[in-house]
């Protein structure tokens, strides 16, 4: 388990990592019923067209449900900047438009704002949040609260993954899952937690390192954006996160065995689409450092193995708790407290 | 102007910057027929949403004209992830949605791929790129060159701009307009690459810069995400790019006094939303450079004011100059050649 020892840096991020199994099992067995109400009115709405909002940590959790929309739902879906409506006015035409929105506290004005907006257009409006009494929560039709507890961290974590959880099951839901492939994720998530000793000596390889880029395909994608963000959060690295495709876009010129890189490399097939990468990084020696299955990662300068037969949807809720891990263990290593960074408030209010 | 001696590093990307406006001018006084068909076609088939489709630079351009679609044509937009169609083999319902894919090249197969399935699906495709001949000019049932001319440089500068130029047209088209805001734009730039000189010296002050953080709102996050992209891709530095609202939810922890930050500050609405991300980054010390409204940007570190009168939605075109310069100007003092960085290739064809 992630262990830290109470009132020391990092204790509140080191107990809510450990949680994240108890509060996924509080998910799958007390929050069907809320996501069955949900999944049943969407069916009805029948969308044509799905959008999403969110900001920085639940962001990354509307990526990756904007990826099963996509490909499992195969219906068009797009993250909306909420600033067209905050900042610009915009009052789009919403009809046929499922339009979800993932924020931890559901305090955020711009988000709420656009909601409110969203819901007067015609769309079916639903509030994914871990407050169900908030703002956001209220703005929205439908609500799901993800039932993670409070989280006092700064640093987001079990919030995030269930956001995740609670989004893979609307949307198994709407398709007429049950969710049964998500019963076994606490048990894996806590053979997970088991590796904490061996990301905490990873941590000292990276003691001084200024730059990171963490990269992924597919589902994983959004894991190295959020990997990015927590290791920016509490350990002040400029840790830049790249789609594998991206990456060879223009990004791939900083990289020389100078700047460590994080790659996401799961069994399916968006661990396959980073094989190509894994190679052009190889062509420039970068120093990479894998999180996946255990065959695609042996090649590379170090890695934490995933547990084998988890779909490649599911797999993002394991992937992130290394990285939750080694952002918590590196911010102390560097004398930081990664449950106050500097300069940032818990809830954050952008108009 | 943009100098820099032939045949020195640098002077392929030094001419193609130079060249924007006039390679403006030919897309004003050549493209509008292309221009007025397509729109034509779109009007016709009035789509409900749109989507759009691109990598690296490209990817910036298809923000922007994201953003118009949102503000201006009120329709919900996305941004594809081109994985969900080439690695898991969606095939989503694309009726009444306008798929719009941006490539300087037109090459990279997952684009053709992506475009190939849309219209299969039932989208209806517009290709724009800045090669006629290209296989994602034929896969897609419209397409508009951007009549950039031939970029050798493998740090586009001139395509990126047209294609901003070309999207603006034609979405402007689309709902009636005739294109007549945009005609002052090739003196404007002109107007503002005689800053050269100024922006080489500026590029002094971060010769040993490692990390740089860029940002913006509204239309003018895409300039921060190109800026950004052109510093890493010539320059080599980790520099990240957030939107003003997603840097306060996590990432302004990574900004101290060593940490430049270049911020895109226009007259409009955008750079109105900008303000109390720069009272929050004057509470850290940030070094703040701006570029943007002279008023905008006067109490910050340094800064690069743009000619007034000029319409948010264009400002971009406007905006990107200087950052190009400084990207230019950067890896020429660092002792590197912009024109062909390492690790990159003009075309890059990802699956």
């Amino acid at each position: 388990m992630t262990t830290t020892q109470a009132n020391q840096p990092g204790a509140l991020m080191a107990a809510e990592i450990a949680e994240q199994p108890q509060a996924w099992k509080t998910l799958l067995d007390n929050g069907t019923e809320a996501i069955a109400a949900a999944a049943a009115r969407i069916v009805e709405y029948n969308p044509r067209f799905v959008q999403f909002v969110a900001r920085g940590t639940s962001d990354h959790a509307a990526l990756y449900a904007k990826y099963i929309v996509e490909i499992s739902h195969q219906l068009p879906a797009g993250l909306v900047s909420p600033s067209t409506m905050t900042v610009y006015g915009a009052q789009p035409d919403l009809r046929e438009v499922l339009y979800i929105a993932v924020s931890q506290s559901g305090g955020s004005p711009d988000l709420v704002q656009s909601v409110e907006v969203a819901r007067a257009q015609g769309a079916l409006t639903v509030a994914i949040t871990n407050n169900e009494s908030s703002p956001l929560s209220q703005a929205a039709e439908l609500h799901i609260d993800v039932l993670a507890g409070a989280e006092k961290s700064v640093a987001a974590t079990k919030s995030y993954t269930s956001e995740l959880l609670a989004l893979y099951l609307l949307l198994d839901r709407v398709r007429g899952g049950d969710g049964s492939l998500a019963q076994a994720l606490p048990d894996l998530a806590a053979q997970v937690l088991d590796g904490d000793a061996h990301v905490r000596e990873v941590a000292q390889r990276y003691r001084f390192a200024q730059r990171l880029i963490a990269t992924g395909r597919g589902y994983s994608y959004p894991t190295a954006r959020e990997g990015a963000l927590k290791l920016m959060e509490t350990s002040y690295l400029s840790a830049q996160a790249f789609s594998g495709a991206d990456l060879l876009h223009g990004p791939l010129a900083t990289v020389d065995p100078q700047v460590p890189v994080l790659a996401v490399v799961p069994a399916g097939a968006g661990g396959e689409a980073m094989i190509p990468v894994l190679e052009r990084l190889a062509e420039r020696n970068a120093d990479v450092f894998g999180v996946g299955a255990a065959d695609r990662i042996a090649g590379l300068a170090g890695g934490i193995s995933l547990p084998a037969g988890v779909p490649d949807v599911l797999s993002p809720l394991l992937e992130i708790i290394p990285l939750q891990q080694l952002a918590l263990h590196l911010a102390v290593a560097r004398g930081g407290d990664p449950d106050t960074p500097r300069g940032l408030r818990k809830v954050t209010e952008t108009l």
